[in-house]
């Protein structure tokens, strides 16, 4: 490492997620960005992609294949679903020295069939599979420690298990009546130029989109029936709303009889006491998006629904942040030995 | 009536349902607005308070005393909860002839009992009330027909009593698992100045509010528990979404043995097959609040969730129309014995 | 026509400027839509398209290629620049008794050689462009009502022709020294899926393009050319800010000796005055673009500035109506011989 | 100074810029925040009013009258224009040690006339007037460093100094025709309920605002006449835009002959070589208010306009960093000794 600091690679350096981990890693104090790569946008630098980065210096976007991983020590994986276990795959069979956190959906499936059901096609990398840690850092920390792959999880996924687990685990609630009514902002969606995406289509309306479809519900099925022992099917709907950043879930679970909004929110509560990134609001405080929009926190409510035994459950992150990158960077610290706080310290940019 | 055109007072407008009133009366063939009410801005035109109506003629905003009832065969109500049924109980004691059709909440509610629990006092105008017909037309049309007072529902009661009465009617659906995820546009909270509605709050993010406590809870109890002949108490959460306009409820149902979402879809077609202002999109398709934005219409999704017993119900209005003031233009061709649809054609402005 | 109703064909019916043309249309008593094309969607419906129109009664779309010529009055031609002229010559050989109101930039400019140059290539149908009638109706309203072709002004144009053509040709102000700062909704550059329309690229900021090279100065320079008798080559900015519909162009005009805010008010009230869909605020009021959207006016206002001799004069309408759909309709109304009004009452939509 | 850290007093926490300031200065490595004043808040946790500071440990809010001068080494004074002069003299008067740097109007006009003139009232603080140096760090950073009261300066007035002052002093355009049309994003009015600022009257539209009568413009006339050593009195004119954060400044310039946009744009580039915080574009290219959001940089852009005399200048920042909070952290480093960039270094946040 150059003077000291831990030598950087991102691959997909010219998405969101990928503008995001530069943002993140550039005032880093333990990391050095070596190597940023865009097939497509090879040659270009990053501040013809991002005039952001303008006043900062950067290495050039270059292609996969001219990256010199002997001066690599972590790389971040931000490349579309499918084709990144088949990159990973690479960089390990020539450089097995490499750390890597993958911000895509190829590793966070355990099951090899689960896998093959919701992708349509057998995985390319069974081992990898098999050896990589799921990067939710509240449950998994110990072992993602001592990880070489780490599969960052999803932004839906993330919010959705932070606090859901936990109650799971705790015996809490009944976990075959969860109700997950998620909503996105827009660059959930990545920067991929598609008519839906449009300023026009987006702005000042809403609705739902993936209904009883979408992929991450592999994720939650995965890590709800883990908590479970046993298999659990939750219900889970998302929205896009006509935000840019922020994931919004409002979930409705039923409680074990006398445990209530205080027994759920003591469950969280002291689940999460000592957590840098996850506050619980007091019992009956609603979170807003706002509150976390730029930081790597998840802020978490409780609230009393009207019958007794219902529950209302709010969690919200910054599907950039807590959601992808800043979770990436919080998985690189525990990777590389560094304080799982450095270089996350931000607070939500409001207003 | 001059030229054989209805005169039309409006009380209250200078607030956002009383712009839309005037917005769609005044190019409504067979209404004359005579008459615009704003205590406040009294001698002001409304050129003034809304610019966009500067082309127009109309008359000048007075205060509610200064109104000749002799001149006007129907009003609009849009005034604050709680003074309202004071009005309208003095003008009906001055003006028996004039026919009412009321956007505030003082005369939704039935039982005397609920409206003081909800409401925190005891209704001031009680014959009224029971007078008074709950105006959703789809439901009480004949009724309507009939009726000098007309409560025009709240913008989240219309848009999720629509798709879920006819259901419980049905027996399509178990009453006691109705979980509505409700999303509104900012204009439900009017035209007051709160920190809370400012651009900087709202904008790029959202929030649910008055979680377990928002009143229009009252009126959704009353109609679902009418519907099933027995108490129904849905869960009900409500969010602030930066948009506009526009009230999107996806609501979670669990249906009886055998009806799933083919059953819940055929029930809801059935019932509204030939109604003008409600389309139920093919089974499977989702709505937008972009379809109905501007216009009087409401667009029913029905979706299958991953149980076969679990369906997702989802329903869109524009608050400020089919949610309010559209809604009372629809009450009032009615009660005047007007074409239902009369004024009412204008399509969804998109994008 | 059938039952008296003039017969209308949409080519290029899939756009912003198609669908609002649908929007206007199917509420229009005089006219009927009969065909709609999309040359890439044909066979869709246009509810599949644009839900929005689900509740109408449409023809499918269909490819221009399959139009029934003889069937139709009058068409409207939404088609991308540079085919457009190739397709409506085609149409005239074939069916010479067609009206055309064209909404591209084909047939906008008069000199072949001005169209050379900033199109870069020579014009297709040169004989059409020496025919074709420009139509900014408050200026061309007798050579409309003749016309065959009309082409239908841009939307930055219209907004800036409005204010400035009659001030230019009543001596008010010094042609040489006009700065047009003018913003836009992002529908002006239509639904093209584009990385710098998306969502995430255009809303909660802004930024100018094409400075100094965009094409609608062309129409610019040739109006304001016309009117002074000489050249005059405005400076003309334009700006995208994160709103779906509306132009705001804020105009700084040097005034002749004696002038001032008052005479260029005066010169402006008195030549739109009578006129149905321009509205001139009193001295000193802002017009705002929420006065316009959804409508066919313009609304212009005239401020003074702190040296005596510099006015700002402002002009705003929403780029879809006045700017480009609405516009068409009140073209083909004069084309028809019908009340230029018909089917564009519609008010402002606001909030 | 605790563990060598400097004691920093915010005054006026509970808006927009007092917020931001504790965003900037929790991270600041040579600073500690003791004491947080807002008067009518007076007794509530910054989490109370802001909650994304719910994770860090703060004091807690309290009057003016509360705070322990002895314990405060530099104060940000971010209360109303008026009050400010009275609070900041008491200020000094009790605790002459303490350093200002407020970020109100109130010492920003050198001329007691002017200030007068501008604000309706004699200055009631007339030494510390003199004595206050006005806080472009780019223009005065000598004087700063010296200084006990800086004023920090107007988010329109920096936007619009920064790309202009140096062209006037060198020559290069000529100071009588000068046209700025500014966009400011809608946190530039503050954090106070007012029905113009509710979101449903911002959103998806734009207007202009105070034309020829913005108090901004006496500190544009205060430092460009200065620049030209003679009365300069620009053409101002700004707007409101559907945005939390950003001003954009289009300025019209004229140059002197043989300038020309390269000439202007070499004035700028040399000027601002090695600046950490401000960024001159490539000729040509155009800054978007997307570039600066949440970090302390202004990004300028030259475009040549047609005529080969008339150039374009964009000058871009976000307005509560560099144009208030940002820009006082930097002066707060100046005046306390600090490395000028320290605590300022993150990048914007896009998307």
């Amino acid at each position: 490492m150059t003077e000291g600091r831990a030598r950087i690679a991102i691959l997909g350096a010219s998405g969101y997620t990928g503008a995001e981990l530069v943002r993140l890693l550039a005032r880093h104090p333990r990391v050095e960005i070596v190597a940023l790569t865009a097939d497509r946008k090879a040659g270009q630098s990053m501040a013809d992609v991002f005039p952001q980065f303008a006043p900062l210096t950067l290495p050039k976007l270059i292609t996969i294949d001219e990256v010199d991983w002997t001066g690599v020590d972590l790389a971040f994986c931000a490349l579309p679903h499918g084709t990144t276990q088949q990159v990973i795959k690479r960089v390990f069979e020539s450089a097995p020295h490499i750390k890597m956190v993958d911000l895509s959906a190829d590793f966070r499936l355990r099951d090899p069939g689960v896998y093959e059901q919701w992708y349509g096609h057998p995985h390319q990398a069974l081992e990898l599979q098999q050896e990589a840690v799921y990067g939710v850092v509240e449950l998994y920390r110990s072992d993602i420690r001592k990880a070489r792959l780490v599969a960052n999880p999803g932004c839906y996924t993330t919010t959705a298990i932070l606090p859901v687990v936990p109650l799971i685990e705790a015996g809490a609630i009944e976990p075959d009546h969860i109700v997950i009514d998620a909503k996105s902002g827009v660059t959930g969606a990545g920067r991929s130029a598609k008519e839906s995406l449009l300023y026009a289509e987006v702005t000042d309306g809403m609705h739902a989109y993936g209904v009883g479809s979408h992929r991450h519900m592999a994720e939650l099925d995965q890590e709800y029936s883990k908590a479970a022992g046993r298999t659990v099917v939750p219900s889970f709907t998302p929205h896009l709303i006509p935000m840019t950043r922020g994931i919004y879930a409002t979930i409705y679970v039923k409680t074990g009889a006398g445990v209530g909004a205080e027994g759920v929110h003591r469950v969280l509560a002291d689940f999460y006491k000592g957590e840098p990134f996850v506050h619980v609001l007091p019992l009956g405080q609603v979170p807003q998006t706002r509150f976390v929009k730029g930081s790597n926190m998840a802020f978490i409510g409780v609230i009393k629904d009207r019958a007794p035994d219902r529950v209302i459950v709010i969690s919200t992150t910054d599907n950039l942040v807590k959601g992808a990158s800043g979770q990436a960077v919080q998985n690189m610290n525990l990777v590389l030995g560094f304080p799982e706080t450095t270089g996350l310290e931000q607070i939500a940019l409001f207003p």
